[in-house]
């Protein structure tokens, strides 16, 4: 319903990353799967998260049938640091969090992008298919006459690779600003305020500074924080206390959207 | 998410009366009983529908946990008639519909409530304690002199017994009249548009129109419909297509509050 509500079409869905078995996380999975076999999908989807997701969607099915189409499950292997999902152009690496329950998060990487050629350096080092080829992917031209062009003089300066790291649910974590350091976006979980810092231990949840130190010490560029605790009438009081150890701090609720802007190496 | 948008609080649900095991009908139920227990409910949960529905909780509650307060499963009986739930007040009737899986609805019928004694009779009668019970049950009074006075001179006119039927999902059935027979509200389900009776008929749904026509048969005081399917983009035509049979109808959405006025008889 939600994604309906923000304009999100179920059909442009192919990979759900479920976090965690606990309710928030996870019961809107049987309606958004049912309204696609609703809407005659066809095409594949693909779900990633702890190995209990697919027992438990399969005893749900017993129930209400299993969708039309295929649905494919992948759990993130043991070793830490091995991509879930890879295409050519991003990878998702999942990080263990330390929660009540078995608990990922989700780092999306995009891959290096082909280099851009200038266009009038084509002509004037009269550059060939083959010679292109080398050259997106980094190379230097050497010319006919064992001349060496860099190439940095022929392309134009790569793209940024862009990432966004997801972190929801876990117990305050330094250990995590290594899993998610330097990325544009960090979604951080920030269920409590500094002053229910002792609740937030023992339910295994962040407050917003702890969600901040992550972000200041990982070396962010922008800190997403939400999954607030409906104790606080006015989450403003949290995105405050993060903003004073990470100043870059945006609360998010249902439907926000931050884009990470495509820009070359050198640009702002 | 939609109770808590149109205000209503989980704490004042005790009862919970599921048609069947369809996900637009019972995917809201896992949020639900997960609220209720993340607020700390205490008091039992009662929930009516087919049997399957328990099995299915059961199989749910392995992986996210039972609720933290009782739940009891209540399953209509195999004769007709039999009422599911009762106490003081109401009583709730299933009513086998024809549907694609084992598919109930349920009637809400007011009990007869005690009758008020006209204040000036007590004192001119000098009804005592035990007079009051028996004139409030609907007897006449008899005086010490043994000159009967009639229950009806004592007391102000009874008070209507209200009731609610509700009727989703189901194939066109006129058998369906006999047992919403003259209820105040009958809401019955209308997936389609006249145009699209025999898509209906297929699906084990109704048409706007068959709706309207349980409701004149059964000389309810007011349809409501709903249901819609999402092919018609302005419901309006379903709305009035039902008219045509059966003008007292309107259409309604999640969060629509219809209220039947509690009136003595002989009164509008």
């Amino acid at each position: 319903m939600q994604l309906r509500r923000f304009g999100h079409h179920p059909a442009r869905i192919h990979h759900i990353f479920i976090s965690h078995l606990h309710g928030d996380h996870v019961f809107g999975l049987f309606g958004l799967l049912s309204t696609m076999g609703m809407m005659g999908r066809q095409s594949a989807v693909h779900l990633y998260g702890p190995d209990a997701l697919k027992p438990m969607m399969e005893q749900h099915f017993l129930y209400f049938g299993p969708p039309p189409f295929d649905l494919h499950f992948h759990v993130p292997a043991e070793e830490p640091g091995i991509h879930l999902f890879e295409d050519d152009k991003i990878t998702v690496t999942p990080v263990l969090l330390k929660h009540r329950t078995l608990t990922y998060g989700y780092i999306f990487r995009e891959k290096r992008r082909a280099l851009n050629v200038r266009k009038e350096k084509i002509a004037e080092y009269g550059l060939g298919i083959a010679d292109l080829v080398k050259v997106k992917q980094g190379e230097d031209h050497i010319s006919n006459e064992g001349k060496v062009i860099s190439n940095q003089e022929i392309t134009l300066p790569p793209y940024r690779q862009r990432s966004y790291a997801y972190i929801s649910d876990t117990v305050f974590d330094p250990g995590l600003a290594d899993h998610v350091r330097g990325v544009n976006l960090l979604f951080h979980e920030a269920t409590f305020s500094h002053k229910d810092e002792k609740l937030a231990k023992a339910t295994l949840h962040s407050t917003a500074v702890q969600a901040a130190e992550v972000a200041k010490a990982a070396g962010v560029d922008k800190l997403l924080i939400g999954h607030f605790s409906s104790r606080y009438r006015d989450p403003g009081i949290l995105v405050n206390e993060a903003r004073e150890i990470f100043p870059d701090t945006v609360g998010v609720s249902d439907g926000d959207t931050h884009s990470v802007p495509l820009t070359r190496a050198g640009t702002e």
